[in-house]
């Protein structure tokens, strides 16, 4: 159609999640249109974030430093730890600005059927640091799915000889959120957790 | 959150059609969790078609030759000349498989409220290759739109002098379409083109 280089950046560009074979035709229209303002400026940022970013050893977060930047942030209050399943989740937390302690990526969620046993999850850095005695609470802020429960309810009784809180971020009707339109779960689990 | 080095990464993806901040920070998570295997291979083809992809001087057409392999395909039928208004329809047009001759790609269409005039548009190529005299038909493969009429109407006005087959693509109703959701404008065009 243009040549091997325009199939090829089409084929990865469709590999993205959220794009699929026609957006990625149409994303990449628009970075040849403007090939040194757009689509160079996007190969470089690539190849830098690539060859920077690594996982922090101290928590599984991706940063370009190691410890990454929350870990080594004297200002944040290092007492508390909130478990979260990805990366994606602890940006979130971030975004909300709502949580000023440290984080632990676990990497995934207990799943019989995805074949994700204990094994797989990221524990020996947290299980590390609180030996080190210096934390009082952990936050598990797990999905609220049966995946998300179950390891939540696992990692709580791993945690339990530490002799430290352990909370989970409670579950109820989402702010903004219609009751009419929630699930029976919430909705249930709204009703039971309701407060005076 | 992460570092710069996240920051512009997310940002530029955000800024590609189809994806919006969130989708952008999902995609620049796939990637940065496999940086050797997704990230840099992504950043190499996008550099190496920054690198190679030029503007066909013969055609519009985007591609790695100049003139590009559709203009160089000795193969193609070099007297049909299809007009269209940018690389993404010529894209649909091969993928389609149904256009054997050259291409033009105009560069968009005559637009008073999005101020493009005649001189925005990419003629003096396509009035090059029709006076080389080879030319027997230009087919207008325009947009169904008022923007495509116009600039078809307009296009047709200045080939005339050529005295070469000048014709437009089909509306009706296409493939698969139910008439029941068709616009009136499709359905009065459809019915005012029947055959027998």
């Amino acid at each position: 159609m243009g040549g091997p280089e325009i199939e090829r950046l089409i084929e990865l560009l469709a590999r993205l999640p959220g794009l699929g074979p026609r957006s990625a035709r149409r994303a990449a229209l628009t970075l040849l249109r403007q090939p040194r303002t757009r689509l160079l400026p996007l190969a470089t940022a690539m190849e830098q974030a690539a060859n920077s970013v690594r996982t922090c050893d101290a928590c599984g977060n991706l940063d370009s430093r190691n410890p990454c930047s929350i870990c080594a942030d004297e200002h944040r209050d290092h007492s508390m730890v909130c478990v979260v399943e990805g990366v994606g989740d602890l940006w979130a937390l971030e975004r909300a600005g709502v949580h000023r302690g440290l984080y632990h990526v676990l990497g995934g969620t207990l799943s019989a059927l995805g074949g994700t046993g204990p094994e797989d999850l990221s524990t020996a850095p947290l299980l590390a640091r609180l030996a080190g005695g210096e934390v009082r609470e952990v936050i598990l802020a797990l999905g609220a799915t049966v995946e998300g429960a179950t390891t939540a309810h696992w990692l709580a009784e791993r945690l339990a000889s530490f002799g430290i809180a352990i909370t989970r971020v409670a579950q109820g009707v989402p702010m903004g959120g219609a009751l009419d339109v929630l699930d029976d779960g919430t909705l249930a689990a709204a009703l039971m957790a309701r407060r005076s």
